[in-house]
């Protein structure tokens, strides 16, 4: 305990999904939780497949992308 | 809000995809929500790993197949 | 299959519910997947433990209500 | 995006739900995504229903408890 | 490393979640994991925020219950 | 019902997702529910995507490996 599952587009670099993983795993740190404790687990969805505003994102939010 | 998880075997064109985003979304609409807050992600599973009656389906529901 | 997740917040009322019920459903019946293969899971979230903004919804979304 | 979903043990107060919600939407503005594109649904689950180590968390993790 | 999220209808007794949680658990055990890795999360939906053949189980499903 | 979601690193060979699949199912068939209504979906998660102790497993379980 925790689990976090997190939803992100596919594309972003590894460095960054590194930052995502300790990044969260801190914030319960600091609430008193071992980081052995915590399990973050990445799920990576293609734009085509992430559907906003009653499109895929990449449709409706063409111009946006996962940071590298 | 709202977000929307759809778990669907691999397999689906990319035409049903798009109609499954916009068919969901305008589920909420119609009830006031705007369609900008409408998430809809679409997780793809291999029947391989999609289990029903205790077996994969590529097993227990050989002739089934996504719309395509 | 299919198997979708619905996450809302709290205080839909069960006739809206079941709309969403009907109407997701119906999305799939549309690409020929019969009715009794769909699963529509409803999980009703509190707004204060919806965050969007940084914050919970019941501080950064204070004017949105679900609707009855 | 990104949907953050956190699965954690009832008990939590809701001033550590506050600091989660923040803490995780920052790990994502730091990769510079806009703090509104982020959403963070808490699940909480009671110990009963928590297994771990084939038992559950009532009984296996006895001593460990949400902070408060 | 698993996590399993169940998810059941509301209403099953603290008997039954405890086998079923042992029981997953050991599915596992006997592919050589130990049990202390394994995670499993239950879920309990009301039946009238579970939909199948379009409507709520309280409706479609009105003779089924969950074991006690 | 029930709706089992399993996440697990990738790299389980098939033969090893089958008895998940079939152990999964027989636990809920041993509580009377027909493993025609248990569905077990197997979500397989990159280790690199898979974060424990605050860093991907790939770095934190260097020496783990997924059953084959």
């Amino acid at each position: 305990m925790p689990v976090v599952h997190v939803h992100i587009w596919k594309g972003f670099s590894e460095e960054r999904i590194k930052e995502i993983i300790e990044g969260i795993t801190n914030v319960f740190v600091k609430t008193g939780i071992p980081s052995h404790a915590v399990e973050v687990i990445i799920h990576e969805i293609p734009k085509a497949h992430w559907g906003i505003e009653g499109k895929p994102a990449t449709e409706s939010r063409k111009d946006s992308k996962p940071p590298i």
